[in-house]
C-alpha cells in the first residue's frame, strides 16, 4: 500500500510508493568522464575562465600550481551590474537580475570528485565556501547566498570537472522562506528549534540514521522527495553555515566525505545535487532555524505529476534506503 | 542583463537569462521510437494491462478493435484500497495512499502522438478525460483529480506509446492551493478573475500570443519556468475543465493540436509534459479560478539551484519564444 508522508517543516507531501519497490540496482548507471580535452577547470587552462576571485596557490593568479580556485561563472545566471530597478507592466512585475554567480573548483584534477579528495582538501573547500559567503554578505544588495553542486550531466552539470556554485540573490527564495516559516511556527508553539527536536527523535528511533560523529549527523529524512536523499545536520544549534567554527569544519568534512562515499558505493557513482540550507544574510538571529546540507542523488525524473502537484513520488522506502547506506562497505574512505 | 520576472498568480520568480540566449536548435533532439515489440498499450496486447475501465470500441472489452482505451495503471502511485487512516509519529504525519491512477491510451497506433491524431480523435480523448473526471468525482474520498501527460523518456514517460494519466488524490495539492490562493487575493481586491484580466492584457499586448480561435487562446506566460512553455486558456470564464461543454471541445481540440504541432515543428519533436489546471472536486464554485492547460517541453534540467530556491532559470526570452512559435510553418495540421 502506498503511503503519503508529510515533511514536518515545509508541509510537503511525498508518496512512498513501496509497491514499485525499487532497489539501488534498478537505477541507471551514469556515464564515465570523457570530455576533458579543453576543460576550463583543468590545471593549465586557467585562461579559459574569467580572472580568479581567490585561490589556494603558491604562485601568481590565473596560472597553474593551485589546489583550489574560485572564478566567476562565465555564463552567470545573475550579474552585479547596475541598480536594483523594479518595473510593473499591468499585472506583471519584473526587476533587474542583480546578483553574482561564482564557481569553486575543488581540485585541479579532472578525474576526481569531491568525495574522493583527501579530507584536508574537503576542509579547504568548506573554508572557501565560508570565505566567499562572508565576503558576499558585505554587499547589502544580496539577500541570500546559495551554495550548491550539480554533479554529472543528468543533475544539470554543464562541465564534468568537480565544482560547487555560489549564487547571490537579491531576494530570499521561496524555498528558504517556507522552510523558515515552518520552523518559526514550531518555535512559536514549542519554544524549540524543530531541527533540534528532529535530531533527538531520529537518534532515539535510529531507523533513518546513516552515519554520525561528535558534531554532525547524516540521516534519510522522514519524507524524502528522492530515493536515497540524505541530510547532514550539525548537532549544535546554529542558523548559518558561515558561522560554523573552523574547529567544526574538520568533523563536517569527515562526515560529508563519508556520506557521499556511502551514496557513491551504493548507487555506483550516481549524478547528484547538494544544497546548503542556511539563513538569509541579514541581521536576524533566526534562533528557530538550523542550517544543514541536503544531498539528492539524481535517479528519478521530474514529470507532469510533480509539476502539477508539488508532490513527489519516491519509489523507495526511506528506512530501507538508510539501512542500505548505513551498511554499505565503503570502497574509498 | 538577466531579468527577474514574477508570476502574478503564484508569485514564483523566474530568471530570464537572456545572455545565455538559447535558440531552438541549442536543445537536444530526442530519440526516435523503437521499442514497440511488447508494448502493453498496442492493439493486440490488451491482456498486458489490467482490465479496461472504458473504451471507444465496437466489440468486447480487452480485445482488439478500439480507438481509445482507459485502463488502471499497472504500477499505481496511489490505490483505492482501505480507509483514509492518518498516523502521527512524534513530529511526523503520514496517511494511507488512497487514490486512483488511470491511463488513457489515445490511439492503438504505437507510432503516433496525440498532436498527430485527427482532430476528431483528440475530441474523443478530451471527452474521455472529462468522463473519467466526472466518474471519479463521485468518490468523496478524492479531493483532486490531476490530468497530465509525460511524453518521451526525458519527460518521465516509462512507456513511449502515447497516453495521458489521471491521478485522483486524497488531498488538494499545494501547487493547486497556491494558485487558487493567488487568484482569490486578486479577486478580493479587484473583483475580477486574474486569468480573465491576464487574457485581456495579453491580447492587447500581443507579444506573447502563440495562436487563438473563437473560444481558446494559447500564449507563452510572462514568467515561464521553461523555454517554450505555453498555456492554453478558455476565453470564457470557467473554473473546471470537466464543466467544458461538448460544443467547446472541438475548439479546444483544434487549438491543442495546433499548439502542440507548433512546438513539435520548432523544437523537433521534443519530450514534453502537459498538466490540466482545474479546480478541486468539491461544492465550491471558485468563481475566482480559471481552468487552463500548461504545456512544458522538457529542454532543461532541474538542478541544485532550482531545488534550493524554487526559482527557475529560463535561458530563452518569452517574447522571442512566442514569436518563433507563432511564425512556425506547421508541418502537419
Amino acid at each position: 500500500m502506498p503511503e503519503l508522508r508529510k515533511d514536518p517543516i515545509v508541509n510537503r507531501w511525498v508518496i512512498i510508493s513501496s509497491e514499485r519497490g525499487k532497489r539501488p540496482k534498478d537505477f541507471s548507471t551514469p556515464e564515465k568522464k570523457t570530455k576533458y580535452k579543453s576543460c576550463p577547470f583543468c590545471e593549465g587552462n586557467e585562461q579559459l575562465t574569467p580572472p580568479e576571485i581567490m585561490a589556494h596557490r603558491k604562485n601568481s593568479p590565473d596560472s597553474p600550481g593551485w589546489t583550489l580556485r574560485v572564478v566567476p561563472n562565465k555564463y552567470p545566471a545573475l550579474t552585479d551590474e547596475g541598480g536594483i530597478e523594479q518595473e510593473t507592466e499591468g499585472l506583471y512585475d519584473k526587476m533587474n537580475g542583480i546578483g553574482t554567480h561564482e564557481v569553486v573548483i575543488e581540485s585541479p584534477d579532472h578525474n576526481t570528485e569531491l568525495e574522493l579528495l583527501p579530507q584536508t582538501q574537503i576542509v579547504s573547500s568548506l573554508e572557501a565556501f565560508r570565505e566567499r559567503v562572508l565576503a558576499l554578505k558585505q554587499n547589502n544588495r544580496f539577500k541570500y547566498i546559495l551554495i550548491f553542486k550539480n554533479q554529472g550531466e543528468p543533475a544539470g552539470a554543464s562541465l564534468e570537472h568537480t565544482h560547487t556554485q555560489l549564487i547571490a540573490l537579491p531576494i530570499v527564495p521561496e524555498v528558504v522562506s517556507e522552510e523558515i516559516a515552518g520552523c518559526k511556527k514550531h518555535y512559536d508553539k514549542k519554544e524549540h528549534c524543530i531541527y533540534c527536536d528532529l535530531i533527538t527523535q531520529e537518534l532515539k528511533d535510529g531507523r533513518r540514521i546513516v552515519c554520525q560523529n561528535e558534531h554532525f549527523i547524516t540521516l534519510v529524512p522522514f519524507a524524502p522527495r528522492f530515493p536515497f536523499e540524505m541530510w547532514i545536520l550539525p548537532r549544535i544549534h546554529s542558523a548559518r553555515f558561515e558561522e560554523c567554527e573552523t574547529s567544526l569544519l574538520d568533523a563536517l568534512a569527515s562526515l560529508f566525505k563519508e556520506s557521499l562515499l556511502r551514496m557513491r558505493t551504493v548507487l555506483n557513482s550516481p549524478p547528484y545535487n547538494y544544497v546548503f540550507h542556511t539563513a538569509p544574510v541579514n541581521g536576524n538571529h533566526y534562533n528557530y532555524y538550523h542550517w544543514h546540507i541536503e544531498i539528492m542523488p539524481k535517479l528519478t525524473k521530474m514529470a507532469g505529476f510533480e509539476q502539477g502537484t508539488g508532490f513527489y513520488i519516491n519509489p523507495t522506502v526511506p528506512e530501507e534506503d538508510a539501512k542500505i547506506l548505513r551498511e554499505a562497505q565503503i570502497k574509498d574512505k
